[in-house]
């Protein structure tokens, strides 16, 4: 571990001018946890930009690849970095610092405050989803419990759009951004070849990135036609039923699938397929979270609709998260603004602990965003769905209320033109 | 059908002012055949442009769906299109005439010289790979056979890269630019959450389009750390002790496989697993051509390398080829061009059939193409593999030769920062 920033603490009481509280100066922490994104650098300068402007922190630590980097204070001295260099690294796509999955045990946390008394840490914030909020509550109800003084804060991310409190959350609009724009090629290519084609997207609980695939259509009959979320029971007889149905009418059909549908009982499609008795080479069964969910409705579409019908199936996969160039430019803005408010929040001291919200004012034309705190605990238990609204009665398409929800978030998308003698499909 | 244009058809007799020779007037047939790409509707508007400024050519019809649409007569009348909405197709993805994969009759063919002869067709253009040259070489043959007077231009389209007598195709530079972005997020993500990712590339015969993503490689730890294509054969063995090597080293791998990489008796590894005892939940066999490579392979590291180890794969499929606002300006101007020195070529008839190619002067970094014609039969038979000097002596990556070669096509990269004081990966 390097003393870097050691040099620069002060050790004196500032007040805060807002508020007339007595802060702590002290050291500060930042790192990134869990599936990293197109704009999670933007958070992580956000918050550096903003900590250089507080007089309360004075070293900053970049703690690599996420809490484990702090418990081995595996450190980068942020405040070496030039401010032009930092512009740069927001534009980066995924985590800058590494990014980790880890849920620290009290042990853990004992180690973590050894760190952080060993570095006079006293503010604490981690970037990530669901279960980085956890992490962070974890860590802000152990530090409570060991009356060591630091002040938590979560900063949202996620391209599954599925936490709690925020209206949405930085990542989104750019994974969001790259399914919309796939989707745009994606039935265009259809529309050339015809055949049915099904699209594999992320979202084990939450559909918003799944519902995000319709936010480029631009004609009556543009794909795709037929979108499943998890929020909804997936009957494979009534998607069959649906693919049929759109197939007959169009002579080809584009389909958007979560990767986490369920069926009635909630259980989940891809785990019925790995317990369905397909085997690999091995004898094992076959894994789910794999390609399996999508080449298993491929093959049912051409068992009960035919087999000469041209079928396939593409699995987003990683590509959706960190593909360069595919940015919201108001997610990346938002990014940097959740990043400097959790700084602002933890430096006036409005509440100890927190996470960071985004408000949505206006409507999708005139959409503007604020920021907000709220506990870490509402953060970190469980996660949202979509709301209903958002569904349609089918529970095969999304409504106009999700596309004015998502828009703004997404940005402006590439319009296309066709011959204007074109006849029918 | 509509009959379009006909009244504009002039029966006049013109004598082309560079060759002196004369040319019958007459009608002129355009379409797409084979996968769409990010540019071949550059290439259908270059040829337009063209045909609008040839006084040789009359009526232009578009045929719909490749071949299927001449023999039905489903035609757009070309000439009712604006120049600026042309302007638009040109930009717009997949083939706006839609596709087909067909290949054609005796039957056929007489079908399609009655069609001809109806609308007085003696102008073809097909745009499309290696099948479609085929197409194109079959009803030259056969119109000469049946004493029909109509010169055949096939004009290449491919993302696979593999055409004989071009030094490269049209829709290779774009779609190779995705599978360069795709890999500089994809390595950036596996620097952050570590382990090992397998990437499936298109590419039954040739490895270009796998090869290009290292195109965004910029420190020397980057990946893709390993490339495999179908012109070696591939050892699993080899392989997994490839892979161990790098993560041994890295903490971390990323690989990335040609969908048709073969064995060592020239057996696509795709095959092997189907055959392989592998069956889905209905006893069927596991189909080749689905995610099944990828999948396998990340399978076969875990149980070779270890259970616990992180290993992902993902299958590009589809996204590769018409992915919105991902096109190589470079690839988009030649698209155009290849389009244009068609129609010059037809009404030059400097040679009543063939094939547009692309030639290569200058150096990486002073690239410049030139375009002329070789023989239907040329491009017709058989496909280009990657030339020895782009595969390293280990086969598994590339070499300079392939940079400097794939470089230009592709067009400037994405270059991103990290923080200097970053320690490792």
């Amino acid at each position: 571990m390097s003393e870097v920033g050691q040099d620069e603490a002060r050790d004196k009481v500032t007040s805060d001018a807002s508020t007339g509280k007595e802060l702590l100066p002290g050291n500060a922490v930042i790192a990134q946890s869990g599936g990293p994104t197109n704009v999670i650098n933007q958070t992580l300068v956000g918050a550096i930009k903003q900590m250089v402007r507080s007089k309360e922190i004075n070293a900053m630590f970049g703690a690599r690849h996420g809490i484990s980097g702090l418990l081995e204070e595996d450190f980068i001295d942020l405040r070496a970095e030039s401010p032009r260099l930092l512009d740069k690294i927001a534009r980066t796509p995924s985590a800058a610092l590494g990014s980790v999955r880890m849920k620290p045990t009290k042990e853990d946390c004992e180690k973590l405050f050894e760190v952080c008394r060993k570095h006079d840490v006293r503010y604490f914030f981690y970037i990530g989803g669901n279960d980085s909020a956890e992490t962070a509550y974890i860590v802000a109800t152990q530090a409570a419990e060991a009356d060591y003084d630091m002040r938590v804060y979560h900063i949202p991310k996620t391209i599954d759009n599925d936490l709690r409190e925020t209206d949405h959350c930085p990542g989104y609009g750019s994974a969001a951004r790259f399914v919309a724009l796939a989707l745009i090629g994606d039935q265009l290519d259809n529309r050339a070849l015809k055949g049915i084609k099904i699209d594999v997207v992320m979202g084990r609980h939450a559909g918003f990135l799944t519902a995000a695939s319709v936010l480029g259509q631009q004609r009556s009959d543009d794909g795709p036609h037929l979108v499943y979320v998890p929020e909804r029971p997936f009957s494979v007889d009534k998607f069959v039923g649906d693919v049929k149905q759109v197939y007959d009418e169009l002579g080809r059909c584009v389909v958007v699938v979560s990767e986490g549908i369920q069926d009635e009982n909630g259980k989940p499609v891809s785990e019925t397929i790995s317990e369905s008795g397909e085997v690999d080479a091995y004898g094992n069964p076959q894994l789910s979270g794999s390609s399996a969910l999508g080449d298993y409705l491929a093959r049912t579409v051409n068992e009960r609709l035919g087999k000469d019908l041209r079928v396939r199936a593409d699995t987003f996969g990683y590509l959706q998260r960190c593909f360069p160039e595919v940015v919201s430019r108001v997610d990346a803005t938002e990014a940097m603004e959740v990043g400097k408010h959790a700084v602002r929040a933890a430096v006036q001291d409005e509440q100890p602990n927190g996470s960071v919200i985004i408000k949505r004012a206006g409507t999708s034309k005139t959409y503007m965003a604020s920021y907000g705190l709220t506990s870490l605990e509402n953060v970190a238990k469980g996660t949202r769905s979509m709301p209903d609204e958002f569904i349609n009665a089918e529970s095969n398409g999304v409504t106009e209320a999700f596309r004015d929800y998502a828009l703004p978030l997404v940005g402006r998308l590439p319009r296309y033109r066709w011959f204007k003698t074109e006849r029918g499909s």
